[in-house]
């Protein structure tokens, strides 16, 4: 089985808007059901991590575009790891997890993700145990020890900007995930805690038009994006 | 003395369009001339290195707005230090340079540069010998030394984007360029090859809104700026 889990933890306070950034629409339709739309029937089934506050409005949007039967409402965490972690114990309560499950882990408001990458991270996934998506690095990058001088450049052609989906076998990552959750904040995503536990994540080419929609700025890049696609 | 160096070397064909980014217009301006502004005033002498063909545009456009005496016209070279190098001899031929001259390095095509950051870089150079302008990485990067695993996820608090200006004491600058005339393109901007050079750049805290106009969603960034500014 296939279990997609979707993060919608962010309370969008970089938007500047009341309402949290995976609610906000694009030509009408809520970012947060644009994502969801993208992963059912690629996987079997998704799971959607969300705050409690957001629950009602969550199952009454679920509704209204047919979603109900196939999407999972999981409590949130109070940061993305423990989300993640939230959702694969739901999953465990819920379903009858083998060895070969795959888990793919995907923000709410990354909305534009393709099946060709979906499909890849499955894929790699099986075959490797752990698998992610990323961009080459389009700037210049420096590291900073102190703050007040550059320490190194590292080679451009190294660099990549980490994008979801992130992909990983149920059992490996629950059992990831159970080693850290007194220090799930000092994660912002898998592929550094996966990292840490020496899991090595094979690469997916992920898109540049894969955004995250955090801005007003990355809003309207978004809104150009649909007008157009 | 305080010498300005401006490269507008790009051709400008991400952006799809026949003129190099640089003459593109805000509000009627183009994105040159809002450049050459910042640094006219703040500096002693500003040299703008410019692809030969483009020789007669530039000279018309700085008579248009009254900066003719102001700024002077450098061939540019083939790559971005190719053409910070043929300002630099262009200097050293028009001026007396002594050993405590300073040249400020900045994209022709980043016009939001403030003050602020110039005025510190030229301090901190005069203090330290160098300095660049930096932003905290607001993305997650990952090094990957094969391009099919990820290799390592560098802490996010010690990355930084490199933006320029970047601002090196003028003899100290001829020197390290000299060593590298046969791998100018090597290096994207001053920052890596200080790097290699083990001079050490002091930081400047940059702006976000220090873009470098390279692709249409800069330019739809850059003529909202403009409108709220």
């Amino acid at each position: 089985m296939v279990y997609a889990a979707i993060a919608a933890g962010g309370a969008g306070l970089r938007m500047g808007t009341e309402l949290p950034k995976q609610f906000l629409e694009l030509n009408g339709k809520p970012i947060l059901i644009y994502t969801l739309e993208r992963f059912v029937g690629l996987t079997d089934k998704v799971f959607l991590g969300i705050a409690k506050e957001q629950k009602a409005l969550t199952e009454e949007l679920l509704k209204d575009y047919g979603l109900s039967e196939k999407v999972v409402i999981t409590p949130g965490g109070i940061n993305r790891m423990e989300t993640i972690y939230n959702i694969l114990k739901d999953i465990e309560a819920k379903c009858s997890v083998t060895d070969n499950d795959i888990v793919i882990t995907h923000d709410a408001v990354r909305p534009f993700v393709s099946n060709r990458v979906i499909e890849e991270n499955i894929e790699k996934c099986r075959q490797f145990g752990a698998a992610g998506t990323f961009v080459k690095t389009v700037d210049t990058v420096c590291i900073s020890e102190s703050g007040e001088y550059v320490s190194a450049v590292p080679d451009r052609n190294m660099l990549y900007n980490v994008q979801t989906p992130q992909t990983v076998n149920f059992k490996l990552l629950k059992k990831a995930l159970c080693k850290h959750t007194d220090d799930f904040e000092k994660y912002t995503d898998l592929c550094g805690l996966l990292c840490t536990e020496e899991i090595k994540a094979a690469m997916v080419q992920g898109d540049y038009s894969n955004i995250k929609i955090t801005t007003p700025s990355d809003l309207k890049f978004a809104e150009k994006f649909v007008e157009e696609n």
